[in-house]
């Protein structure tokens, strides 16, 4: 599966004037330190993003995920952290730590408090169904996140 | 520098039959897959945690820590953990992240607080000048902890 051909979003998608869009685009460029998605639209800088299925499945899990597919996660969890630092103007610290063949654990931090805490498995599929889907997981840990922040306010200044 | 041949701690030393010194013995034996340890004592298994300054400076801070290094560095922090789980009675959680060429964040959260994080650097020399020193260093993390699950349990609780 060559991943640059396959575009999984189209251009017209009004997810992709979302602020979480926009923060993914701005976090993929971020690791592109050759320039590449210079000149490619944002439907296919996020388009690894996005799988089917059938995609999916071509994808094998065996060992461990390789530094692309890694950037990907990272660049996920940066952005819902980011999100959550606009949000509740505190400093939000992502860490990712992979265990073994694509196990692991995502998590960020607020002050003393940590707002996410996600088992992460089968890292190498990393993906989506569909942007909408992306974003509303997006949008999810981040309510959660900021509720969180909310609740325990005293702890995420510490 | 031949590590094993190298034991700076000595046999009648006090500190080897505190808590912290059998946890840590035990961490090391957990990770001992070949049984290499069995018939080794204490003081030698925890030997390569004592470094002189001069030992020190032998170690090139080059590229990432191997995994030797790291194994002994997740063991002093799951031992500190340990300690923590067992005087608070709820779950501690480790977490180990490198970034690169050494950096790195070492994390335990007890529910959703944050109840030790360090910055890690110079991973490839991660030791102590004495193992009475290394015990000071766990009770301070240990004793921090045990503060704030008392200050915050709602949060540790949850």
């Amino acid at each position: 599966m060559s991943e640059a051909a396959v575009v999984t979003i189209e251009a017209e998608d009004p997810v992709l004037e979302t602020v979480f869009a926009q923060e993914m685009v701005r976090q993929m460029r971020a690791i592109d330190t050759y320039g590449t998605y210079d000149n490619w639209p944002v439907e296919k800088i996020l388009a690894p993003f996005v799988l089917t299925k059938e995609q999916k499945r071509e994808i094998p899990v065996v060992g461990d995920p390789d530094e692309i597919v890694m950037s990907r996660v990272k660049a996920f969890y940066n952005a819902i952290s980011a999100m959550i630092e606009k949000e509740c103007g505190l400093m939000a610290v992502p860490m990712l730590n992979l265990t073994h063949e694509g196990f692991g654990r995502a998590l960020i931090t607020v002050g003393k408090l940590v707002v996410m805490d996600k088992t992460l498995r089968d890292v190498h599929r990393f993906s989506f169904p569909t942007l909408s889907k992306m974003k509303d997981e997006a949008d999810k840990l981040l309510s959660v996140a900021l509720e969180l922040v909310g609740k325990h306010s005293e702890v995420a200044g510490l």
